[in-house]
């Protein structure tokens, strides 16, 4: 709480021994860069190619506790705008909770289909879109907008950039597992007041991510909705421009 | 458009061509694991983990175009919900196009700081929170929230999850852009309609990212806000709850 009653977790403090007890700290962190090799730099590539949105693919194998310690370390390496942090991660094992999930899922998932016609309707159906009951861990990824006081660094002129910074450690979360040949699945559909009752989530924090996480054998080699017909990859070169919105890029 | 009038990109032939010529697709995409070395893994922990937000490290060296294409191909691989791909990318090098961009920063910038008091405001002064002028190229993120009709596969419960597929390509071009000796700083203080005025962005479409890319010789070994004494990385293990919001948990 600081002098003007204004609680931000007393880093006025903090910037007071800063000043006080370590004046050459910021110098003493920025280091000569570590370049990364071609097969450092190319494993990063090979994540970011590789990671796929599982939904059927999960085997029971349990997920070691240190494994999953690493995972959500990754998520906690995210950029956070102020240095906020604005996540918690919240692990689910139990079936019984997680098949109450399930439930919630397939009743919104229900009303999904309705909003499509046709042949639409009948793909949409075919496809399965989550595997909350088959993935032997979910992981619920949330964002506290008020940690750290009302005033972040960075989020002033845009009140989403905490929701943003939760979302980057999702993605972190998901190369991470496919580097340890673990699966990650989003399940976006379902009404956001269901799960928060189920797993007691106050209303002042903002569910980011209910993710299916799972060892995997078998992993589709192109987005499974391409795989399956539904939509297919865009063309990168016609989503770049160069210096004004739609003057169209050579590079 | 489909015959009911609703404009899906086509989907609905495309669904049908697979149906028709392409029915083992799916099952020939689906492929046996290969997995990632120790250095392999390492290497994606390794990015994760040294990537830092740059705000003044950057070289003047010019991004070569071939080097532009992987880190903006490695943003294309991002999730993406439904296959949406909502994201466009306007690469902006010209100088005085980022002078301009650079005012309207410094404008909100001077706003930001009037919202602290006391050693915060001076501390908050005394960061440097850009590089957009000293970074050689400037990369425009955005979501087009209308791409793909109305009814998008994955965002009917939740409207935000294009906004979040475009932020999971900040992220995957983050993390390459690291190693590629490329450093990234995500710009947030401006105002919104200044910036789409500057490179005539159409109002339907969000603004998700605004980032500085070049590329650095020296890198914080933590973030430059801890180091600057900003604020400090809180523990993980009280972020992690187990089973529902608030039990503690072991793992």
């Amino acid at each position: 709480m600081r002098a003007d009653g204004v609680c931000d977790g007393d880093l006025t403090l903090h910037y007071r021994e800063y000043m006080m007890h370590e004046p050459s700290r910021a110098q003493k962190a920025l280091e000569p860069v570590r370049p990364f090799s071609t097969i450092e730099r190319d494993s990063v590539y090979r994540a970011i190619k590789e990671r796929r949105d599982v939904r059927d693919q999960f085997l029971p194998t349990p997920v070691p506790d240190d494994v999953m310690m690493r995972l959500l370390s990754a998520a906690h390496n995210a950029p956070s705008v102020g240095f906020m942090q604005p996540w918690n991660f919240l692990v689910v094992r139990d079936p019984q909770r997680r098949e109450r999930a399930w439930e919630i899922f397939n009743n919104a998932n229900q009303e999904a289909a309705e909003m499509f016609s046709g042949d639409r309707k009948q793909s949409y159906q075919s496809l399965k879109l989550e595997g909350i009951r088959k993935a032997p861990v979910n992981l619920i990824v949330t964002c506290d907008r008020n940690r750290g006081g009302p005033v972040i660094l960075g989020r002033t002129h845009n009140k989403q950039m905490d929701i943003y910074s939760a979302v980057c450690a999702v993605q972190n979360l998901w190369l991470a597992a496919r580097a340890e040949g673990i699966g990650v699945g989003w399940v976006s559909i379902f009404e956001d007041a269901s799960m928060r009752t189920l797993f007691g989530i106050p209303d002042d924090i903002e569910i980011i991510a209910y993710l299916c996480i799972g060892y995997v054998d078998t992993l589709y080699n192109e987005p499974e909705l391409a795989a399956k017909g539904w939509r297919q990859r865009l063309k990168l070169e016609e989503l770049i421009f160069s210096e004004e919105w739609g003057r169209a890029s050579s590079a």
